[in-house]
């Protein structure tokens, strides 16, 4: 049986090792890029190496950025008094594209997760106690995925931050705005129903 | 509103011009790449220029190969006297995974679609015709997609290979082997009956 070409089989094998991305996806990429011409091939080369290279984590939040301390950390405007929590870097976008949180950020790096051998050791929780430490805060909200390890976490965070007589919230819970009420799952209705607010 | 540092930013634009690929899994693969050692992300990069440089279509198939003619093409024990006509490269491998044809190939490269100004000139139909030119040939078989393109292009083909007086065949289509009946669609079904065969 012939197979493709060596370099060509290579790449598609590369590409398979990327998240989401199966031996079809990786061929349909690889066959792609064979037909593209070679200044297209060496951009996405390049730009691979750039991104690699050029990112680093924000040595106070974590977050991703070329210039350390990251723009959010090193912009006097945002308020430091008010801290939000996440789990990964790109979860700081996804808040930043609503527009509506105007402090700091921290990023744990992982959600504890004993299974997997994730420990608390194995976050950035210490560097958020060390980054608190002697400032004077207002709230920390906890924005984690609300899944098992997601609550988890946060409640681990928010007992550690309440000993300190930190004022700790999290993200609210409920029903997706511009969502269907008969088409959420009954623990998103649940919540929804047990978390309802006044009018 | 605060986006992704450039580099990375870059990277993911230029994922999402991989067919398949949105932004969402663009920026999951491009995450992906910036939390491994850098040596992987050098191994994606070179692999991709090591496929775009080394990788060629074949002279005389068209198929992808490292060196002309490609493996196929330049192995005396397959019969020159059957040639497979595909539409892409990536169908040969199809077929090859078969292991039920011992002949040689022909890319098209593509199907006739008038609506998207492909016509014959646009294919590699010429070649196949100088190629078959005073040699004997025992049968060609077109194996295209069963789609209108695919069906209107085999024709295309398959009437200028009789005026040259070669014996043309195509793949026969009816139920996916492994399939069952009441899912097959009416005219997978209704191509199963009207081209049964006797058991």
């Amino acid at each position: 049986m012939i197979g493709f070409p060596a370099s060509l089989e290579r790449l598609v094998q590369l590409f398979t090792r990327l998240p989401g991305i199966g031996r079809k996806s990786a061929t349909r990429m690889a066959l792609k890029l064979l037909t593209s011409p070679e200044a297209e091939c060496a951009e996405l080369a390049g730009a691979i190496m750039d991104a690699r290279t050029r990112t680093i984590g924000c040595s106070i939040c974590g977050g991703l950025t070329e210039d350390d301390p990251c723009a959010i950390c090193s912009d006097a405007r945002r308020d430091p008094s008010t801290v939000c929590v996440v789990e990964r870097p790109s979860d700081i976008l996804a808040l930043e594209r609503t527009g509506r949180f105007r402090g700091r950020y921290h990023v744990l790096g992982g959600l504890l997760s004993p299974l997997d051998g994730i420990g608390p050791e194995n976050l950035r929780i210490d560097r958020l106690l060390d980054r608190l430490e002697g400032k004077t805060i207002a709230e920390i909200i906890l924005a984690l995925n609300p899944t098992a390890e997601g609550e988890a976490t946060a409640l681990y965070v928010a007992r550690l931050l309440s000993q300190r007589g930190i004022n700790v919230t999290k993200l609210a819970s409920g029903l997706p705005v511009g969502g269907e009420l008969d088409l959420a799952d009954e623990l998103t209705l649940g919540t929804a129903l047990d978390e309802r607010r006044a009018v």
